[in-house]
């Protein structure tokens, strides 16, 4: 049920100098299906990373952070499916460990040059034997030309693999960006997404990558939401792999870290939002943007307010205009000064409020006119300021529903 | 579809002495339904409220909000279903205004003694034509004995009519309490639910009213979610007719405060816990009872961040005990300084997690027992304090996505 989802071809996931992928079918959960992720980094590269903000972060997580606090060299991640290894104490721990350690030494690396990352069921032991099992056969297929197969092998409740790419030039170098990311429930990241990869081959020095990824992640997977979910193991990472002829980037306020980070931001926010576009039963694509507020964490607030409601998302599934629950959900985002008389509400084209009533020749064909499409923009005029924000959000449909019902069966 | 709903007895609803009830058919929506209801009170009554929180409040609750803080001597309340006069800007207020004038003119009282109430459909414009000629029609079978009846006429997506009452003896003298509420979707109350009303004949001072009515609030409407939508109209009425022997209450300090309170408390929270049960789309009654934190408010944001995880109510909904979902939930409830190495979690009688991991003699099958009933205790220790809180939830269903996609048509 995929929203407009584009089709993607693997042709056009360029490969990324410095970074190679391989996987298998290690049977963590379920049969004859990709469940095990390696991407090999050349030496050289330097990799930041964002988190969850969860506390129950899951064990690999944890791991991520102390492995990437030690001073870098990173030159693998090993990601399974099928399991989050969260919720699981220090078994857990020791599991993500283990698979680090089992990594490194078929790799001919240390340790704490591996990044684990998990996402599937919480609660539940990793089996760690046969994730061990695998990585010998993802070893062995190491390719540079893999992103697809990769991206694929990431996948949970995803009905879609997802990727994209992207060729610049700054500077006059030439600059590949391709990333994979995943996830379709329990979305609503807080840091960063599920699980979001994205390799790049300009050099960019240490700090400015750890500035980079948050102002990315920002910009991209915080500004999405599916049921306001926030997982135990949202993980987005960027590798730069540093092979482009590009001179290191070592400071952002160059020309070329803003050209980079656009280019940057431009392939995280497709990922992000083929995330939504393949959300859990999503039959709408729903753009919610809040201008004219007094700081961006109220217009973000307000426009998440509008994307969790499960009322909104609704009546967005049913392609019924009952805009009143917009407002609503406005009146609750928690913004206690908030003059209701100063807003005007738009979708798309069409003026349904003016000063907080009811626009005098809004009707109500119009209004169902833009609820039938599959992509919708509802556009909240706030009045009070001059920042803005913008959130990525789907319908709530039966089909959410069978999904969370069934996920485990 | 509700769960373990109890038959109301009409005979079982005690009058309580000094308020009549009467109603209307005033096709203000649709056809051949209750859809007014005129409270009358004698005077001498104290009354005091609660509203909805939500900055887009409807029209009616600013002109309660209004004639409340007149001081008093109020007379009467005036509800309507089919119309939730809400995002309606100035008109609405109008209207609002012009149901109290009418209804005072016929009753033979001051605008300011009336109170007005809507629910229903957001953003459209309240028929105040047939809200007015509705009103001699309900002023004309005003009865002591139409709880059962009043329940039904403020029904919207209700499935069954929502009363309670209890007589109780306080310092020797018998006092009455009954009361009525609605509301089956857009319930996340924040000071009150979507409506209660709820009088009494004991005499109750107003400031001690006003304490009482905020007190009972937050331990029973204010402890519910079904949703997590904030109603644009939530309102909660106590009316204190004056009527039984008991000497008035002055004080909030005294022990016939406290019985009183006691009294009001467990029939607000039988109302209260009755819109659960007639949840939209509800098949499961689940407590979240949150213990051992450092403040009320904590153990309520964990409590809440649980009963409106879309995730955690869809496996209730499928009996599924993916209970690393409730462990989610808690992670980003939004305590930031939480450890979850010391979090235990029960689902009623089994030990699901342990020190913030799978308890080691948690076997699946005891956690589907569980989740197979219609009524369930989550119960989580936080291990930090000794402040609790409970919230009272339903699960998330086809039907309430059908409900809601569907409200309007």
């Amino acid at each position: 049920m995929a929203v407009n989802f584009p089709s993607i071809d693997p042709e056009q996931l360029y490969p990324v100098a410095g970074v190679t992928l391989g996987w298998a079918e290690a049977n963590i959960r379920k049969p004859n299906r990709k469940d095990v992720l390696v991407m090999s980094i050349e030496e050289g590269a330097t990799v930041a990373g964002v988190f969850t903000t969860n506390r129950f972060c899951a064990a690999p997580v944890t791991v991520c952070r102390k492995h990437l606090a030690k001073g870098n060299g990173i030159r693998a991640l090993v990601v399974n499916t099928g399991n989050a290894n969260a919720g699981t104490g220090e078994p857990g721990l020791a599991h993500a460990r283990e698979t680090c350690a089992e990594f490194a030494r078929l790799a001919g690396i240390a340790p704490e040059q591996v990044l684990p990352f998990s996402t599937g069921v919480i609660l539940e032991p990793l089996p760690i034997d046969r994730l061990k099992a695998g990585l010998p056969v993802a070893l062995s297929n190491l390719r540079a030309a893999h992103w697809y197969e990769a991206a694929h092998s990431i996948m949970t409740t995803d009905t879609q693999p997802k990727a994209a790419s992207r060729q610049v030039s700054i500077e006059g170098h030439s600059v590949t960006l391709t990333g994979i990311s995943k996830g379709a429930g329990m979305i609503k990241p807080n840091m960063a997404t599920m699980l979001g990869f994205l390799a790049f081959d300009a050099a960019v020095a240490q700090p400015v990558l750890d500035a980079l990824v948050k102002e990315v992640a920002d910009r991209s997977f915080n500004c999405i939401t599916i049921d306001g979910d926030t997982s135990t193991n949202d993980s987005f990472i960027l590798i730069a792999s540093g092979k482009s002829s590009l001179p290191p980037i070592t400071s952002t306020t160059t020309p070329a870290y803003a050209e980079l980070r656009n280019a940057v931001v431009e392939v995280a926010q497709t990922l992000a939002q083929l995330i939504v576009r393949d959300g859990e039963g999503a039959t709408k694509f729903i753009t919610v943007r809040v201008e004219g507020g007094t700081s961006v964490a109220e217009c973000r607030q307000i426009a998440y307010a509008i994307g969790h409601s499960p009322l909104v998302k609704t009546a967005f599934y049913a392609s019924d205009p009952n805009l009143g629950r917009i407002l609503a959900a406005i009146g609750y985002a928690g913004v206690t000064d908030l003059d209701v008389a100063k807003i005007d509400l738009y979708l798309d084209d069409v003026h349904v409020a003016k000063a907080g009533g009811r626009h005098p020749e809004y009707r109500e064909e119009d209004g169902q006119r833009v609820m039938k499409q599959s992509e919708i923009t509802i556009r909240v005029l706030l009045g009070r300021g001059s920042a803005d924000a913008t959130v990525w959000t789907c319908d709530l449909s039966h089909e959410y529903v069978s999904i969370n019902a069934d996920y485990r069966s």
